[in-house]
């Protein structure tokens, strides 16, 4: 498996978005996007997107050349019409203007309406967090979880993230995860690398338990993480995504790897000075990381610190990528005769 | 075990807090909530804290005369001033008031400073949604969950909730949960009945896995639910109830069951007809409703089902009180000299 420097995959993806059809900025800015994702550890929501993208752009679902803007706002709430193209720069102009309604009026929503996937959603509540607010997103997308207690695909993997800024401006400390027990990018990366998925992760087309990760893609369902509990915020999702952001089921099963996503900005320094706020947050952190691990655990560590850990490594080390998704890589880039160099060992 | 009609039980714990110092009307308000828990099967916030209550009163840590009062609004946030008295009514002024703010805005918070328990917070984001809009509530409370890879009560049981409005006006989807694997109360009521508490939700002080309820009470701690997930859903919680409700560990180690609540609500109505987005929050009920079950299941519910039937049910046929529980309200009638057709069987 090819370890590439974050540099050259940025080049590379944003090339064959660029063959695609996209302008030249947006091309690079969901480039980085999905490589900032394979920075941050989180494979599942990198450079492995790449077929899903470019077939979602043949097959003529996603316009590549749309422009996202803003089409209402009213007292603290706005929509943006992200008009079927990229899903990434169209959720960042949300979360943009819901930080400046945020400013104004303490506390604002966005919401995206006809949007491709948005990739991962921490970097929208970190980029909050950065303007010293709390961020709090979520998404619906197409079925592919079961509720708890069925069998059947009904919810999306439906991401849920929260950001929070402390005494470190840079790094807020963030959640992101899919409500999913595991996110369906992580079902597809153990299927590339030919590995099985944690038990307790799928079940297959029969509603039996299963680690196979074609079980899947075969008709199965992924399970709602953590329960009765887990599902519960799955479906908070669902309903947002579907009533705030006019995500319907039709939509996503004709947007494959649509989003229904919806941004909160809340502003702490109209509860007090935000330098108070900031220590609050930083010293309930140092509680936590102080507190004594666990059985097989060395240390305890707030959400966001392995992050900020793992991209460290890999800008210095560089990325590993699986052997599937180099190959789909390169084959595209010929496919659309870009530069070898792009794409040279 | 007796068996109680809600009735019986609103006038008993009424007459409690009203032998503690509690005005006539609050003292109603406070007894119904807690009796509107047991209603509808959450005995871990219902009758069974009587003892917990009457003691903070006594202790002096809870000022059962308190009147709550809003004292700030700033755009669409504001804050009410609990003053150490009861949270019940103090919760509800927040929620009311940030109802009407929402309705100006579009979207709003509120905070409670100075927070007593709040009691289940279903009741709270129900509220919103009776008002057709969106609620989601959260609160830090006293430590006793060992954030995820730790074996140490660093975080509180720290709930969070949501409520949505469906075609029934009366009756929203609601969720309403721990972030604990269990709540406090649930493992209260186990120990109360002398039963196990299910396996994964709690270690003891040396941080091995137990399933004795007594193990908590002797310093162990709770596990948050749903592993990292979970765990990063409960810090949220842990860092807004500090870092916007004011609630600092001193406050929660000296008024023992406060709570740092935060109370966001949404208007749907601003992003569409409201018909429109509850009939959509229906349609995709009815999805979830349809599924399939999973072995062991015969229906699939959504968040707020079990809850509504819970309450027919008990409505009908009464509230089996604990003897632990119910011991100590009649010792406590008897010490505060109430009318024994109070407690009369």
């Amino acid at each position: 498996m090819p370890i590439c420097h974050a540099d050259q995959l940025r080049g590379l993806m944003a090339g064959l978005f660029e063959a695609v059809g996209t302008p030249a900025d947006t091309a690079r800015f969901i480039a980085n996007a999905l490589v900032a994702a394979n920075l941050t550890g989180h494979d599942s929501h990198g450079v492995i997107r790449i077929l899903q993208y470019i077939e979602v752009v043949e097959s003529g679902a996603l316009v590549p050349d749309a422009v996202a803007e803003v089409v209402a706002v009213d007292g603290a709430t706005l929509r943006v019409d992200g008009k079927w193209g990229w899903g990434q720069p169209a959720f960042q102009l949300a979360t943009l203007e819901t930080i400046a309604l945020a400013r104004q009026f303490g506390i604002a929503i966005g919401t995206v309406e006809h949007c491709f996937h948005v990739g991962r959603v921490a970097p929208y509540v970190e980029m909050i967090a950065r303007a010293g607010m709390v961020g709090i997103a979520m998404a619906n997308a197409g079925p592919a979880v079961a509720p708890y207690g069925a069998r059947t695909r009904v919810m999306g993997t439906n991401p849920i993230a929260w950001a929070v800024p402390g005494n470190d401006a840079e790094h807020p400390f963030a959640l992101d995860i899919a409500t999913a027990q595991i996110a369906e990018g992580k079902v597809r990366v153990a299927r590339n690398k030919g590995v099985p998925v944690p038990a307790g992760a799928i079940v297959n087309l029969d509603g039996a338990p299963s680690v196979d990760p074609n079980d899947f893609y075969d008709g199965g369902a992924l399970m709602a993480f953590g329960g009765h509990k887990g599902s519960g915020f799955s479906m908070l999702a669902q309903l947002l995504g579907r009533g705030l952001a006019g995500m319907t089921q039709e939509r996503l099963l004709g947007h494959r790897g649509g989003n229904g996503p919806i941004v909160i900005a809340i502003d702490p320094s109209r509860f007090g000075p935000l330098e108070l706020f900031r220590a609050a947050v930083s010293d309930e952190a140092e509680r936590v990381r102080a507190a004594t691990p666990a059985e097989g655990f060395d240390e305890v560590l707030m959400p966001g610190d392995p992050e900020v850990r793992e991209q460290t490594r890999r800008e210095a080390e560089g990325i590993l990528v699986d052997d599937t998704t180099w190959d789909a890589l390169v084959s595209e880039a010929r496919r659309f005769g870009l530069d070898d160099t792009l794409y040279r060992a």
